[in-house]
Formats: C-alpha cells, structure tokens, sequence
C-alpha cells in the first residue's frame, strides 16, 4: 500500500461541488469511480478541503492509498484515460505515509475574477459580472485592513470552517490583492486556512466598497464586531478559483 | 418596417451549429425564439454564414427586419434579456434597406486555436489538443504557399462553399499567421471568403506540416492539384472561432 499526492483541475460548472453527493456529481464521485476501475476496487481520496457547488479549481490537492506497482506516471496516465473532462488530473507523485491532503496544509490561494458589464459568452460561466464599473481606490483601500491576522468570524458563513479549527475563526490572511486590467478585476488571496465561504464573503464586502456601498471603516467595524451579518454580500461561486494549495 | 444589423458571439460547445435545427439546438432557433418573444411575432435572421457544430463566434453578425420603434439600445436590452448565456448580444444597429449580412460580406476573421500537450478544462472546450509540440518553423513555412489567391478546392469540403460561389473554388487568404506562446499556437486567417471546412483542413495541413507528415512541398501540389484528398485531415471544431466579419 501507497500513499498518492495527486493535483488537479475542474470546471466546477457541471458539478455539485468537491463532495460526494447521493446523485453522484460531486468532482470526488467522479475521481473516485475512475480510481476505482483503475485499482479494481473502491477508493477512498482525500480532498485539501471541499470547494462548493460551481466553484472551480486550477490546483485542488488530494490523497489517497493504492497499491500500485508501475509508477506514478503511468497511475496519471491511467486516471486521465476516460475521465470527464472537465476535469484534469495534473500530476500524481509519492507522499509520505504521514501525508495528509488536509490536515497537512500550511496555506491556500484562492483566486476571484470579476467582469465589470456583460462578459462574453466564454467568459461568463468564470467569473461575478457586475453592472456597473467599481471604484477600484475604493476597492484598495477596502482589502488594506483585511490583511493579516484577524478573527474573520464577520465574513464566515455559519457551517464553521473549511480549514483548520471551526471554532477559532481567527486566520492569517498573507495576501489580498486587487488587480483591474480593462474591465477584467482579479482578486487573489492568500491565508493558513479560510472560514467556511470566506474568500466569496471578502470579495462580496470589497465589491460593495467598490460600489460605495461600505466604507473602509465599516469594513473595519465589521472585522472588529465579529458578528455575521446580512451587510456582507456572499459572491457568486463561479468567479472562485482554488488556485493552490500549499503544504510544508 | 426598418432592417437590423446584430453582432453576436456564442460558445458553440451545446449547440448542433449555427442553423436552424429541428431538435431547436441551433444558435439561430435560440434567437429567433427569443426575438419573437420580444416582437410578438416569428422573425427570420439572416447570418454571414453558417458555422458547424462545436463551433465558436465571437463576432458572427446577423441581420432581421422588424418594427420598433424604441431604438437599437432598448432593442439589445430586449433580445439579452432570458437570452441563453452562452450567446451574448454585443451591439443592435439600424442597417441600410440594402444590406445584407451574407451577401454584402466582403471578408472573414477565423481563428484557430491549438494546445499542445494536456490542456486545462478551461482551455480545453475551446481548443484542439495536440499531443507533441509541433516543429513551428514548419508550421510557418507550410503556411506561406497558402497565403495569396489560389483554387483552395483540395482544401475544401464537398458541400461547396461558406461564402460566395460554390463553383468557384478561388479566394484570397489576405493572412494566414501562426503565433505560438508556450504551448499555445494561435493561427488567425483572413480572406474575402471562405469554401466549406476551409480553414479547418488549412490547419489540419498546418498541423501534419509542423508533425512533420506534409513537407512545404506536399502542400504546394495538394494546392496546386486542386484535388479533394484524405491526407488533409480537417481539424475538430472546437478550436475555431469566427472572429469578425467584414463589410463594406
């Protein structure tokens, strides 16, 4: 028996989500009865953490333990062979029997795009489009006090965390970034771990301050209070990218 | 009465092509039904010409004539209204009583998109992935040959032409151009018109030149033969886009 690091990538479009559901279209579902076939038996694997229902990923993570005896590259090649695609495995490798796809994680990046107007039709299905164009100053200033280590309970949602302790809602944010290139902005960050809905929840505030709807006090008031509230908009989930997961 | 010019774009991925279809699957039937509901009426578009299954736009024009009397604004507010996402309107102008969005063409943008390697499931519905890296020098001195006024018949298929007469095979390839970056070859083609499958068995050449299966010289005497034939693969749909159409 082996334990595999696997990454991968989904259009999260098509699928209920990372979990596995009853009908079978959970991104693991899919994964799993491909492993399945390969290994001649079922598979368990192990996510770095469940992305929700249209959320996509360029770099999820998993685990999981296979006896297997041809190596890493033909194991990919082997899951790659009839697998949906909308989803891609981009690499297998060895881990340590100590590995774990989650509880090993040191820190994720999530990504965010957002169109300002009608996006088109290739567009679209990735990304929050908005009306009217944002304030992007605005926006700057909004993400300034946001960075670094905060309880963010304000911009959880209420079914705890999908890192770390539920709990402590207190997480290190390393980076939140805001970058606007015509009417395309990107939102990037970056923490040890995130609260459940929590990247969809800052953007949700950051486009709020964008439209003048929120101050950057009021985002402040709102870190400080650390109460759930309706003010906080939930962002679409098909503008969110898990764009790595980071371990060690 | 007044005559309406439309550009759109769609993602060709769920549809049976542009035409009218009795499943209703194509882009044209989605339309239609949308413009009948807007003016309480059937209403027939004229397009520049038709684009196969799988195939993508991003500025096909079209053209109806219908009574309204709101403006061009208020009409391209109506027709994206409920409008299928993956077909978005980009602009509704009043158009001359004489013209004609396939007769009065007077050329097409086509591009092509390839991947070589294993693609992402973002790139990959719109894409023809390739196994190996293509020699790209090849790929460019096959084109050159190609680029100018020639009988394009060998690389036509039977079903004549897309624009203009299907008896006369002659057009002019005002561009044909190869950009690589990374493992991405973008291949653009202008002419005045285009015989049916064109570009797609252009770059089904291209593609066996940069695999190294046609030399320069193959493609010159496939040219020059002026001879359907099976060694010029055409290739898939997905990766064309119908770029813009020119006018006037």
């Amino acid at each position: 028996m082996m334990r595999w690091k696997c990454t991968c990538a989904y259009d999260g479009t098509g699928f209920s989500g990372w979990q596995s559901q009853p009908g079978g279209r959970g991104v693991q579902d899919v994964i799993e009865a491909r492993l399945a076939a390969v290994l001649g038996g079922p598979v368990r694997i192990h996510a770095s953490g469940r992305t929700d229902a249209g959320v996509h990923a360029a770099g999820q993570v998993f685990h999981f333990d296979a006896p297997w005896r041809h190596g890493p590259v033909k194991l990919a090649a082997a899951m790659r062979h009839k697998l949906d695609r909308a989803i891609q495995i981009i690499s297998v490798k060895p881990a340590a029997a100590d590995f774990h796809a989650r509880f090993s994680v040191k820190g994720k990046v999530y990504v965010y795009h957002i169109f300002q107007g009608d996006a088109d039709p290739f567009t679209r299905p990735r990304c929050w489009e908005i009306p009217r164009r944002l304030d992007i100053r605005a926006v700057r200033a909004a993400a300034a006090p946001l960075r670094g280590r905060h309880d963010f309970k304000a911009f959880s949602a209420l079914n705890g965390a999908e890192d770390g302790d539920a709990a402590d809602t207190v997480r290190d944010l390393r980076r939140l970034e805001v970058t606007a290139r015509g009417r395309r902005i990107r939102i990037v960050a970056e923490a040890n771990g995130f609260l459940y809905k929590m990247v969809r929840r800052l953007v949700g505030a950051l486009v709020a301050a964008g439209e003048g709807r929120l101050s950057t006090r009021d985002i402040e008031s709102l870190l400080a209070s650390g109460a759930r509230t309706a003010r906080v908009e939930t962002a679409p989930p098909q503008g969110l990218f898990l764009q790595r997961v980071l371990y060690r």
